[in-house]
């Protein structure tokens, strides 16, 4: 097995307006998502980990591509693509919504903003929503404009991300609830700042309105923030599957249920309004999902790096499941994991085996997220022996 | 600037059934497309590309993911998608076609394949037409069935492509006409195959209907293929330059209309049939594309490699245009390429300048495609010097 191979930059793939500011700070390696290059390496992923959690990380979320939905009809429209209850988003506010299609399968788990009683941002994972969207409205018979702006944000992540964040637009960001947008301004630079991110730390998004004025926007945020120990880096695969947050394509798929990742909580099948996919899960709901997401702590030496296959999960030398996303938590000392197991084998504690390139390995079913700084952590760290 | 960089494979990008076959039979370098892996590089593009016109190449094309449409509607909802006039196609013909969306813009150029009355796939270039098709399903009122099968084309294209269908399918495999296709089995292993790929070259792609059993299809084409002068390869950006052929992405997007790139033979505004994008592509007909697509024949050292951003196309000084394409083509020994330009310098003939990494080059608008076995070759090889 390969673990890496060359890569050309082909202009099939798209390049962020951050691109030669992270080639320049000194990104390894790239991934691609949504079309566009990605940086996924500055040389030591677990200096990253260590440098979000500890201070703060300026990472390339370009690839974030932005569906736009405006017009009379904009409300109902964006209502129509998720099970989520809108009806209480205030302007100026952002949610984690789903987008499911008429079978109830997961098209994509962005965030949505919104910006204008009319306005709407869908902030999307690895998918072409637009696509989606523009075709949903064909026949829908509203009048929406939908279309992709010249949107490109950064992420600003870790605990001194709103120092960070001070010491660029003043003490009054300080204000900026969990969850909310504001426009701002930088040197000119349009922006629509927001504190979201995909890290469960403190941590801000900011969406570039002009793609010509990138560099000099990474620029000015690296030179405000790096005495305050701010470092470029990438989204962080210990942090996230340490904060059970999901990876679209690879913990879940246009196959996927919400209620099968515990997700019911972006399910509204009461509400008035329709969207697409309501008949579909309320059958799914009414049966029960076959098959749960779980978390899973994998004995065994530490894992070298995320797995780069589906791992099956075996009981009793039964497949009854795969893991999707697995890497050792230096900070937990242990390898966790997310996985898709059985509804019968999803309770935790349940002892379980993987396996993997190691062969096999015993695992149990833990609690999800298996570190939560607000809350307790689910999975304790290993006592370091003296 | 880097040209390449070490890449992870991550589980949310896709490998496709050959994977670990492309990896023992030397892949040096992946992209990605439609969310899979894809090798682009087994250690020389240029040996690649005189492999594929002089003998034969085996290509993994698993990227080309299908979209299948059926039910009592598929016909009608096909025709829906594209302007291109499917009433005279036959069960068991492809078609090039193009996907635009409401505003004409193109979404897609698919091999449309007909494997029944009411049974279509389509075999995408690179984006979520999934999601388009089964958007627009939503509201449509159309009895159709949209999903994504088990199904994994291989290309396997060049002059002594012929020779290895008949090793492999016996003679009677000589009888398939271009761009039609025929069902197929190999050691009990289900096939679609057709005489279609993506290098203007004689050549067939094998469509691969269950996803198990790839590296032993892989070994079986090149067990009979070796002896004939097959060799394992990847997509060839030199020919299909050479042949004028479209890279989705690069040569165009979802901003670009079929009259620019004057795909007109692939637009009928006349048909009865309604298709979505219509009432757009009528005003712009009317009116005249503003940019069209043109080759350029760019003067100077052979380039290295192929651009890896678009290079600005100046007339007197002033912007007209972007090289979206380009490549050294060692058999016309001409730096060739594609390119977008106002309507006003399109003509054959037209010298412009070109702006990239090697400073400003003279270039000159040509004929595609620049080389066409069965006809004439428009751009003639540079004589060479004794």
């Amino acid at each position: 097995m390969i673990q890496a191979a060359e890569f050309g930059f082909w202009t099939q793939i798209r390049k962020s307006p951050y691109f030669e500011s992270t080639v320049r700070w000194g990104t390894k390696a790239f991934s691609v998502y949504n079309h566009m290059f990605i940086p996924r390496d500055f040389g030591d992923p677990e200096q990253n980990f260590w440098n979000l959690v500890n201070d703060a990380i300026l990472c390339d979320v370009a690839v974030e591509r932005q569906v736009e939905i405006t017009g009379p009809d904009a409300a109902r429209f964006v209502q129509m693509l998720t099970p989520r209850d809108l009806s209480t988003m205030a302007v100026g506010q952002c949610r984690y919504v789903l987008i499911t299609n008429a079978e109830g399968g997961i098209l994509n788990d962005p965030v949505l903003l919104r910006l204008g009683a009319a306005h709407f941002w869908l902030s999307l994972a690895d998918s072409d929503i637009l696509l989606w969207a523009q075709g949903v409205a064909v026949h829908a018979g509203m009048d929406v404009t939908i279309r992709e702006p010249d949107v490109s944000p950064l992420q600003l992540q870790g605990p001194k991300s709103g120092m960070v964040m001070q010491a660029l637009f003043g003490e009054s960001i300080a204000d900026l609830r969990y969850y909310w947008l504001r426009e701002a301004e930088l040197d000119g630079i349009p922006l629509i700042v927001s504190r979201t991110g995909w890290s469960s730390e403190l941590g801000y998004e900011l969406y570039l309105r002009d793609g010509a004025r990138g560099e000099e926007l990474w620029e000015r945020i690296m030179a405000a923030g790096a005495p305050l120990g701010l470092k470029p880096g990438h989204t962080s695969t210990i942090r996230r599957i340490e904060g059970g947050m999901l990876s679209y394509r690879a913990d879940a798929d246009s196959d996927t249920n919400p209620f099968e990742l515990g997700l019911d909580r972006l399910v509204n099948l009461d509400m008035e309004a329709d969207f697409i996919g309501k008949a579909a899960l309320r059958r799914i709901r009414a049966q029960g999902p076959r098959r749960r997401q779980v978390g899973l702590v994998i004995d065994g030496a530490p894992l070298p790096g995320p797995n780069t296959t589906f791992w099956p999960v075996l009981k009793d030398g039964a497949v009854v499941g795969k893991v999707t996303s697995a890497v050792h938590s230096p900070r937990l000392e242990r390898n966790i994991a997310l996985a898709m197991v059985s509804s019968a084998h999803a309770a935790v504690g349940e002892a379980v085996e993987v396996a993997g390139p190691f062969g096999r390995a015993a695992a149990t079913v833990a609690d999800r997220p298996f570190h939560d700084p607000a809350k307790r952590t689910a999975v304790a760290p290993v006592p370091r022996t003296a």
